[in-house]
């Protein structure tokens, strides 16, 4: 009668196994669970089979989104599912023409969204003052980004795939423009969900040594885990190897680029004029 | 051989059906599984068990949050663990002495880390102007978020529970003189695991109704859901009154008053000021 479930878990705990070793490299400090499994083996999906998903799926990925922690039950976060290839089209132009925000079964739009508090305070005839400080705009895209994260968790638990767009916020003001945002809301990131296309191969993605980000009490200086930037730049460089990514130098260096210069930032310097603009004060 | 499996799956089911109803009233629209049972199932829990969590959970926990997706492979976050006694005490402090700060097995603080960042830019000769930017403070803190929120379902996945602690940023110095953060880091939230105390009746909180939260291709207006606000109004004010909480008025007015003066941000109006002091100009 257990032999099936022993079966199952033997073979989720290889698994498990398997991908730590992508992840890190070396073996797994203890025992494993599935939803261990699940969550250590995600990869970014950006070639999407041309096949809808089931009836109900969105209201599933919704209701996992809703179930994350929100900062005092405010839920200052909507999401816009987009299906209008008109407007596909125009959110991938904003985000330098990526593909898959066509091609993918479902797209997201993640907004951090004070606008409901907003109209509902003024419904109440008190005024909102605290909306014009940064901490309300934080708080708004943490609970964007806790919803978005368990929808990417429930998704991929239904066998699809996923890929963030953090490329909307190039443009914000096209992109209120496209979803009609009213003001005191942002779209904080996009989401693309679909059924992986097996002929594309995705590999798990090594990460940073865990004691460069794991802190013990205090923060730990860079210096003294520097040994580990080093090993794991030897890393990606296999992988990019590997994976036939043009991706040129280092890690360190590369990642360095992206900061150098304000050209890096691809019109993200202007974050701050544009959410002025949407009406975010961040006093 | 099946029938295991197979009792295992309608139990899941039932109990999803059961979340479902307790997160929105009304049944589920389309098949359940067992990670979905498990992402509705979250409840915030403040009562703990006084029992270490065993070997390797620490681990298990930062390897689930690095696989979370990272803008750009960036990975502009780092996690404390925070084990001395001592800190946790200062801690509880600054978020207004919540006691499970100090009596969880794990009590992490989760970091937006553009220091990490800029010294490897440093060591690589480059200018690092784009940490003046409001852009990479808000994807450090994103990158955070995701983390920390796969790390939740991580816990949640070995029978531990959670609470986000948002009132850190009550005192964003004070908690960098704690944990001693360099310049460019801070702390976005805190996080506190540990095994539920069953003696505790911890409950399934009701969200507000999907189509609230959820809009097809555009934003639609508050105006357009205001009876199912109301709808969720009256759902709240059942549920505290079921809970024994002392939550004055409905919902949306007890939200409303959250944003109605400075007073009510507890010191987050100030902020903007310490990111300053922490280094971050938010350009």
């Amino acid at each position: 009668m257990a032999s099936d479930l022993e079966f199952i878990r033997a073979q989720r705990s290889d698994a498990v196994e398997s991908v730590w070793d992508k992840r890190y490299g070396g073996s797994l400090p203890a025992s494993a669970n599935s939803a261990l499994d699940a969550l250590l083996s995600h990869r970014s999906v950006r070639k999407y089979l041309p096949r809808a998903v089931p009836e109900g799926t969105l209201e599933q990925l919704v209701a996992a989104a809703q179930s994350a922690a929100s900062s005092s039950n405010l839920q200052l976060w909507s999401v816009i599912s987009v299906e209008d290839p008109e407007r596909r089209r125009a959110l991938a132009e904003v985000a330098g023409n990526q593909a898959h925000i066509q091609a993918s079964s479902l797209f997201f739009v993640w907004i951090a969204d004070l606008n409901r508090l907003g109209v509902l305070a003024t419904r109440q005839g008190l005024p909102r003052v605290g909306l014009s400080y940064l901490e309300l705009f934080l708080m708004a895209a943490i609970d964007a980004a806790l919803a978005a994260q368990n929808a990417v968790v429930a998704a991929e638990a239904l066998g699809l795939g996923t890929v963030y767009i953090g490329a909307l916020r190039n443009s914000p003001d096209r992109v209120a423009q496209i979803l009609k945002l009213p003001e005191h809301t942002f779209a904080v990131f996009g989401l693309c969900v679909g059924y992986p296309d097996p002929a594309e191969r995705t590999a798990v993605k090594p990460r940073l040594p865990q004691n460069v980000v794991l802190h013990r009490d205090e923060y730990q200086p860079v210096q003294a885990v520097i040994d580990d930037v080093a090993a794991y730049d030897a890393t990606m460089s296999r992988f990019y190897t590997e994976q036939n990514m043009k991706t040129a130098g280092e890690w360190s260096r590369h990642s360095a680029l992206r900061v150098s210069d304000v050209a890096s930032l691809r019109g993200r310097d202007r974050l701050r004029e544009h959410l002025s603009g949407l009406g975010f004060e961040l006093k």
